[in-house]
């Protein structure tokens, strides 16, 4: 999108917040919110809510509503609403399209998981400002560059991999991101950095997982004579290839597909299935609930 | 499912209601509704909304909730709730799993359809009780007989379609029917009857609506060379394949598909779109608005 | 279909011939066996074929060929082949369409893979006499005996598995069947067991394999959260669910999915699945090699 | 690819041969053509046919071959051919993957359907060399020349189609062309230009063919509430949308997506279906046959 189009878009955007609450499950809670929401003269225009069991389960609900003046009124709204809260024992979170996060992205020496999100970037589908990419090749930086996008090189490998990671974090704090995409970036993050973007980092894993996890999946796929092939894309946590799962796809193969016409047909899942995971977090539909994820579509 | 599961079945449901509003959107009505059922001691266990328009459109909601005793103190609950109708201009629909829908059956010879509302229905998937199958053939009593369903065998064509259709509304009557599913019935039904059942027809065409509209949709696929098949699940109105569409699918084929595996291919899509469609209805997902259909998954 | 189609069917059948070829490769192999067919005035109607790699790799032939008074020629025609398959290396089967496979079906008591097999082939979609259908449980007996297809009740548990197989081994040469089919039938068979029918016993297994190898796949395929469930085809070897995949197919699911919901969706996989496998080795579409296979379409 | 790769490629490339031929069906002519290429030390590496009908049908096939030195003997080659096609009363092409296809593509302002192309092609997929861009916008220039593609502008509109049109054919002839592309190209192609190039252009349009035939497909099908929405590639012919269907796929949209939203939806499938259809014409998988296609994966 042109300048004259963001603005559009941001204008369209400003008058609209997003509520995620999470809480015991008990008869009133819609009514709780929603009349909140009405004195505050907020129209609702978008709600889904999941109740992991309607008995003495928890009860998760996404609120996107609609008010004049929007952004002059939040602070007082988020501080009215601490109160309610308090009473029913919520956590919660307000969010504000207008207030784009900050995306920053990794990549290695592969760039098609990049070059889907800046197109859907372009295309307006990717809600957030890119504010850097790093990488540890030099090969997209070009099309990086063209788009007014910093790009950073920062070469890496596991002896060096402290010093990397402290330039990395510099670099993230620099920047103020808010979420993480690893569009295959092919080196392992430390527990230590991972610490610093807990449930902010979003990573694309080259198989339907929880099948091939770690290395050389389109290879182990290659050899168990699998009939589809799949991409995951999830939360990064300690655990590799073990985080909360966002969104899984997959595509048919057959016996005359060798490794690299399954890495082909492979990368197509990946640049699509990244795609939509760092679109639903965008919009806030995504909520991690131990290890797995509520996505309210 | 056998008695003691369907018994089982009903003890869940019992105390289950579901509540379809429309109205003009303004701010305040989710406020409204959720406060009246928090009022009648009901938790809200599933909620979806569509507004067609957040500025002056139509709002349209879907809530499912629970309340103890609820069969004793619906009707109650709905004379309470005229008022708030009124004041808001609502049109709104109560009703509740435990009064099960009475669904008939219409099919001709093929029973693909038929076998898969069955299979489904026995195996729990779909929510109603079916109280009648009517054919212009016989192919299929021994199945349905077996099920212990009564098969009205009435013999049709369209010379004979005004006195068809007489003795089929006297027995949709008899059986106090709420939905009348068309199984692949190839016969044409007649305004007249159309009007018995306002939106509460549901036809199972074998194309991609609004492709192949009108008789023979595979031999013209296969003429077109098209390389995907469909059907679409759709309520009946008096124009013919034109009523507003429920659910439809697809499936790949090639240049080796003549009519034949074309239709067989058909089967399985027909099949399982119908299944979707008509489950759907049950749950009371799906508003009919203008010609278009609203389903709230 | 009645006794005159399956008469017409026959007849159809009658004067096809299928030949599997596996050899080294090498230029000339297809002349060979095209010419040797055309010599003896056999039209291919279907060819496939596959080269592991094209320098001295393994080739893979399947030739669908069609001649008059086949039945009365086919014994010369394999006995000449016999000398051209010495000179070239090659491993090879004809096969005939009217000498129809006979298969056994293994059933517990969840029967939706059953009824998909009985209602494909009566569909005249599996080309197969379904001979027998062995139980450890009385579940599915009125809806095979309807079909005049004899139904073996024989009780299954581990302490009795000896004799358990003793007994269905004896009926499987009683019937001298061709094909076994595991539609769900939840009792693990022994080496011995398996060793009687190496490449003729088709299993479904009710995930993705290898994702959730085992038992309980959708409790596991719950507790990970993933966003797609599956169901995979193979042949039985001794490795649990670690044969040669014939076929897979996925399904998409959310978090409001539970056990129970995943099992559902899981069971429309799983019976498609199974009868396209099954449909396929029928057709003499699938050559096992190594752990994997190739599949014809 | 780098020209590292593409060299690499080539070479793997220079002794591949394809043969795609069309006579009427009978015994033998797998021998024949098999024969052939083995007397000329051809390897058969793919092979696919074909027959509309086993009695007097139309038999197709396209084979895949492999030999030494191919470039030095193809002449010969197709020489010696001519006697066996006139005697099998044969049409018949020979083609050289080495010998790349010469491709220019037409677009407007749109440019999804052009980033897909060029990323498939740097990405080694698409077989081509992409000589010229053409358009009546500026938009995708910089994108095309920073891939050093020459880029012509064009302005049009239907008052001086005759003269842009002229300027379009010596373009065309000028870089010697053998594949249009019309890559979202929303201007109308008069009898003439298309007669220039009979089953050589390749058209996306925005929608699931028949449906939706002509100008506003998505804005109809917002109209229709139809619960998938497709896109189709064809060979262009003087009758508008009605040219042979090369390739099809749909997506699933709901109530909720406004003709905006369906739209970007419609982008996606766009850009894939009509990457997959030119891939495939590349790799001479496609047979036009009356108003149909052959298309032998």
């Amino acid at each position: 999108m042109d300048e004259i189009q963001i603005n559009k878009h941001r204008k369209t955007q400003e008058n609209k917040g997003r509520l995620l609450v999470k809480c015991p499950d008990k008869p009133g809670i819609v009514a709780v919110l929603s009349t909140f929401l009405y004195k505050h003269e907020c129209n609702i225009i978008e709600s889904s809510q999941y109740s992991s069991d309607p008995e003495n389960g928890t009860f998760f609900i996404r609120i996107e509503y609609h008010g004049g003046q929007l952004a002059e009124r939040a602070a007082q709204m988020e501080s009215d609403f601490k109160e309610i809260s308090l009473e029913h024992g919520m956590e919660y979170k307000f969010s504000y399209p207008a207030e784009r996060i900050r995306s920053a992205i990794f990549v290695s020496r592969e760039t098609h998981c990049l070059i889907e999100l800046l197109w859907e970037w372009q295309n307006g589908d990717l809600d957030t400002d890119i504010v850097a990419v790093i990488s540890n090749h030099e090969t997209a930086r070009p099309m990086v560059e063209a788009l007014g996008i910093p790009y950073h090189y920062i070469p890496a490998n596991k002896d060096i991999r402290k010093q990397v990671e402290e330039e990395q974090i510099r670099l993230m704090q620099q920047y103020d991101v808010d979420l993480l995409i690893l569009a295959r970036y092919m080196q392992i993050l430390t527990p230590d950095f991972v610490a610093h973007f807990e449930s902010r980092i979003i990573n694309i894993h080259h198989s339907f997982l929880p099948a091939f996890i770690g290395a050389g999946p389109y290879e182990r796929a290659y050899e168990r004579g699998v009939k589809l092939i799949g991409a995951t894309s999830h939360y990064v946590t300690n655990n590799l290839d073990e985080g909360p799962i966002i969104e899984q796809d997959v595509e048919r193969v057959d016996h005359r597909d060798d490794v690299t016409e399954l890495k082909k047909i492979g990368r197509k899942i990946e640049r699509r299935v990244l795609a939509r995971a760092v679109k639903w977090h965008l919009e806030n539909r995504v909520i991690v609930e131990g290890n797995k994820t509520i996505v309210f579509h």
